[in-house]
């Protein structure tokens, strides 16, 4: 772990260095390799599937780690899409002439190392590479031994693929990890690796932020929220919980909590809840969402105080009714995440006060919280959905993978 | 500590509405109050100065805790300054269509509560709420026991006049701490204070690392460099390395080493370090820097291997010879601990080459180290400077103080 990591550092100066064109051609020599190589790719697969399948992994889990030749296409077309973006490296982001004669540019420049833990799904190799690359960083790649077979092959495309292309074989390392151990190894290669990132359940953050002295942007989970105001669009409403609820209830920036402004709430929950419920969904609500949910009253359960504050992750959801849009704004600083947080309403002021008093890495208005990702964001793909403050917030690109640099112009001025 | 903490950030959403002529007009108050209670900060800060004299605190402690009417003047002056400048609250930094039809935009915010932790100067105290304050922070500080009666009367003013002008006065806080106790109890309040800064020595640096668990934004040590490019100009140099070495030997931003191209070795060395020598610094040169100093050689030190390494924070210097700016940047970025560097050239190459390859804060062309400082930089005051890579680099000012917030609207949207 320690040799790949100093390897990566060793590498960073020249990848800082390598021009946009260079960059590209090796990105665009890994998507091709990828194509060319399906089949190798698919049979290292395998091997870990019939592995995962063979240890009793979930279903989920084997779904998560398993490859077809769609999923191969579409990491390829991934590192296209990463390829067509504009390069970060260099940006000014601001420039000016001081009193003391100095002129300075604020330049962004790659971290320098960026390491990724991740779990099962392979993607994450070549989604994790291809943003590094682009970035200028080299990458230390953690992952998970249930997916060592598939990684070893990708990460292999990755590297021969781009040292074709000019960049440096030790920007990617790979480790196939297992159990804690390496990764205690990683997290306190202090001036070596500049920034850890992982990806993952609950229990990954915790092993690391126990052992962690290089810097960590947590990947954090999310505990979302749905508001709906008085007067909003009742039919954006219901389209909007639902999506935000059921369309992929597993992930981070899923609802766990429906929040609906007392004035609508017996206009609004019985349908809105009628069909939730009809999708699978378990309603936990509070008393007065009871109270308006009319006939379905008698199925639904009642909110525990913990209800609120869960991640589900899964088909529950906590159904409340508020006085306000103070109130719900109250609600969600008190038990949200600080990942993402809708509000639905046709209230200009409304919907200001929300935004600017919710504390969250995004605040929607009128659309589903499940827009939160690198990809609907505009920036090719991401490393991860950040819910702290501070360098980064929300999802985790490109640019946050950079720093930034003050150089300075004199003539030869001295301080007085 | 824990009271103290919990009410700012309860003022916290407060503070982030504010709107930039009220937190104007709270800094205005601030400076007029400040002079107009001169005379009770200044007896005050005898009481300070008398206790620590009877302690027999160093003379150089004492000085930075001393105040009069002039530094009294400048903390109005420096409160008028940040007021001058633009609130970085509600800036959009991107703003753009998302492809799924929501409209994006990437917005400044205040961090929410920031504790600073600092030694004996008491203009602290003000510069900071002063920049906290107009970034719509909530501030924590936690001064010095030795300059308790110095801070007690200052936070008083900041905070009587910010209130005036309808700050919450939960906004500001003082706890003049004894110990690292209170700073164990600062450093883990997550999920209320959002981050602390350190100002001061490495000791406090490392006892905060020990226990902090809320982020942590370091203004650590700089070992800076001033490196003499074959064909640069001699003049301009001598007053460079001169000023980076004598003009303030005490701030971080002050040169540590002097590195010299070995074709300009015999030319400058002599009366470069001539020049030193007579301002009083001790050299500890590499043998070809001593073969190249002449009549000089006798009077110098030779440079051990921990001097490169070492940041003398006096009137000391080590001094070495390099083949060229490749080595120079190698020299640097293996020693340097990523603070300022300067090259001085007339070489456009050679000064690319140096912005490029060092991996530091602020990299200067033909001008001193000593210019890395917030006020220089245009940004009113700072907090510190940083070292670190994430977050912020360099001087600590307003921006620094914020993070941001994903603002989007759609018309319904639902993922597909």
């Amino acid at each position: 772990m320690t040799e790949i990591c100093f390897a990566a550092k060793a590498a960073c100066r020249g990848l800082a260095r390598l021009d946009t064109a260079t960059k590209d051609r090796a990105l665009g020599a890994i998507a091709t390799e990828l194509e060319e190589r399906a089949d190798e790719v698919l049979a290292a697969n395998a091997l870990d599937v019939g592995a995962g399948q063979a240890a009793g992994l979930s279903a989920a889990l084997l779904d998560r780690l398993r490859l077809d030749s769609d999923r191969v296409a579409d990491m390829a077309a991934g590192v296209r899409a990463i390829r067509a973006l504009a390069d970060p490296v260099g940006e000014v982001i601001a420039e000016r002439d001081l009193a003391n004669g100095l002129h300075l540019r604020q330049v962004l420049v790659p971290l320098g190392v960026v390491a990724v833990v991740y779990e099962a799904r392979p993607n994450v190799t070549i989604d994790c590479t291809a943003l590094a690359l682009k970035s200028g960083n080299a990458i230390v790649l953690r992952g998970s031994s249930q997916a060592a077979n598939s990684n070893d092959v990708l990460a292999a495309i990755a590297i021969e693929a781009a040292a074709g292309a000019g960049v440096p074989e030790d920007a990617i390392g790979l480790v196939s990890g297992g159990g804690h151990h390496d990764m205690a190894d990683l997290a306190t290669q202090d001036d070596v690796v500049d920034v850890v990132i992982p990806r993952g359940g609950d229990g990954l953050k915790a092993a690391l932020k126990e052992v962690a002295t290089v810097p960590v942007l947590y990947a954090a989970s999310g505990n979302c929220h749905v508001y709906v105001d008085v007067g909003a669009d009742l039919d954006a409403a219901e389209e909007i919980v639902v999506n935000a609820k059921t369309q992929r209830p597993g992930t981070c920036n899923s609802a766990e909590t429906l929040l609906v402004h007392r004035d609508v709430a017996s206009a609004f929950l019985p349908r809105v809840l009628g069909r939730l419920r009809e999708a699978g969904v378990e309603l936990r609500v509070d008393a007065r969402a009871r109270a308006a949910s009319g006939q379905l009253a008698a199925s639904l359960i009642d909110a525990g105080a913990a209800d609120w504050d869960t991640e589900f992750l899964a088909m529950v959801l906590a159904v409340g009714v508020v006085d306000s849009v103070e109130e719900a704004i109250d609600h969600v600083n008190a038990h949200g995440s600080r990942h993402s947080e809708a509000i639905v309403t046709s209230s200009p002021q409304s919907a200001q006060a929300f935004q600017l008093g919710v504390d969250a890495a995004c605040v929607y208005v009128n659309a589903s919280t499940r827009f939160t990702d690198g990809f609907e964001f505009g920036m090719g793909a991401e490393i991860g959905n950040s819910t702290q403050k501070l360098h980064a917030r929300g999802p985790i690109g490109m640019r946050e993978l950079c720093t930034y640099k003050y150089l300075l112009e004199g003539t030869g001025q001295a301080r007085p």
